[in-house]
């Protein structure tokens, strides 16, 4: 993949997003030591940046893969944005989500026009219901991040975090199945002035930094963490982008997500998950080593249960 | 006052004040059938509008007025703002509140720079303690409202709105004690172009809905309203300003304020307090006579207890 790759993209799904604005603190900065640039896809349509890869492997895609929909399984953030973005270019959208889903999850994916599937409750059972309606509909299936145009389109948030602030040193962006932090990488490659891409990772589902380590995909037995977006492994599609562009996973726990959540909460009353507090997380947690410098982070998403907070 | 008043007030303050971004949110618009633009005073220093006039306020004493220092009572956002503004121009900001304060909010002046003077909890108190410090240290009181210096400089965030969105027909701001909707009004009038200025009351709280009737200012026997932005009766410095500028005002329910401060947390993924949410709660209750119209909306403020939300 290269720079043009990245422009192109950002070209093709421009229509379709929301550019989002780069939000300062000052509190936070006095906090951090750094000067901090924070990318707000919490703002995105939807409520996350998840719609821009969806809408960018949609726009891949033939009229005739177009007109038969596209299928995946997902419980998160991924289903809403395949089927919101699926419905703003008029091709259906099938979702396979566990029958023991949230109803707020699913209620959220009928609202945004997506036909959902349910299956039991296992990884296997909802590969085996996937692959069923690809055959039956002919609908293509599309991953939530091990796939290149979904990277490729979680790339243009930093792309355009990096056109309004050039001469960020640092981007810190979470990681979960490596989609958003590979596309991070590779704008920061592009477009940035030796700009350096480190991730933040929950401890409880540390495969990706036990990965960097030992230089092959690694598993999490466990996934208890509240930062529910970025419970998934790393992919074969975005490990290899991950080795060659990021410099290093600094992984956080659990206080450290809620604490760093509560702070953009309360300071720039803004709404995130806290998936979306891990970078910040990871920041303060090393902050000594990031005095002065300009930062991006990628503030991923604002998709929270008000009713079932974490403080 | 004039608009050269205004336009004066914003460049001596605009230093010390942020100019806070204006957010649109399609899915509102969808709702209420009118093109929204809210003006994000919950990204305001110190999270909420009064940061503006209070520092117009203290900019406008003489420097022998200065070294001896300000003095408001006051147990909210007001105490907040005197005290970070009064600390950005190296001035004494000296508190009086009651001994039955919330524990966060004493904290949050300490954290400001402001001196906290306690009283015992009746108004009467207050205004007792408050001249005694005005006699004993040569304090300069400031009423967080019923003050021309303290109007004007509410009205900029009005009028920085109107700036960026010239042909605004209706703009919406909260009643409380007057100060913003009567900056807002001024503003309105000077800059508009035909901009009606409509304000959004508590019925718990609609002494500005009678006084309105009346012709004469009302009094609240209770205030047991979840807004407490907006409990203090309007001031007779603020009254005649509404009466000559501001439209209509539109009663909300409790009810009517909690759904739309949760519409704004679920869909912009911003943080606004209660208070905050009545400007909108009072377009969406009469939405129909605003279809396609393009409507600024104030919002004042987001300091929120996270530990004790309304849904």
């Amino acid at each position: 993949m290269n720079a043009k790759n990245l422009t192109d993209t950002a070209q093709t799904i421009a229509s379709y997003i929301h550019r989002t604005p780069v939000l300062t603190s000052r509190l936070i900065n006095e906090v951090s030591g750094a000067d901090l640039y924070f990318k707000c896809e919490n703002f995105q349509r939807m409520g996350a940046f998840k719609m821009r890869g969806a809408t960018h492997a949609i726009l891949q895609l033939s009229e005739e893969q177009k007109s038969k929909g596209v299928v995946t399984h997902s419980s998160g953030n991924f289903a809403q944005a395949l089927s919101l973005s699926a419905q703003s270019l008029g091709v259906k959208a099938y979702i396979v989500m566990p029958s023991n889903a949230p109803q707020v999850k699913k209620d959220a994916v009928k609202d945004y026009g997506g036909e959902i599937i349910e299956c039991p409750p296992t990884h296997k059972d909802r590969e085996e219901t996937a692959n069923r309606i690809q055959t039956e509909k002919g609908a293509t299936f599309l991953h939530p991040y091990n796939d290149h145009n979904v990277i490729l389109g979680q790339g243009t948030a930093a792309l355009e975090l990096l056109e309004d602030h050039p001469d960020l040193t640092y981007i810190f962006a979470p990681v979960g199945g490596g989609g958003l932090i590979a596309g991070t990488s590779l704008a920061a490659h592009f477009f940035g002035k030796n700009c350096t891409v480190i991730g933040g990772e929950p401890f409880e589902v540390d495969d990706a930094y036990r990965a960097l380590q030992s230089g092959t995909l690694e598993i999490n037995e466990t996934t208890n963490t509240s930062a529910d977006g970025l419970k998934m492994p790393l992919g074969d599609l975005t490990f290899p982008i991950i080795q060659q562009y990021v410099s290093e996973i600094i992984r956080v726990d659990e206080e450290e997500i809620i604490t760093a959540m509560r702070l953009i909460w309360e300071r720039m009353k803004i709404i995130i998950e806290p998936s979306c507090a891990v970078p910040l997380a990871a920041l303060l947690k090393e902050k000594e080593r990031f005095q002065n410098e300009k930062i991006g982070i990628i503030l991923s998403g604002g998709n929270v249960d008000l009713s079932n907070l974490p403080f």
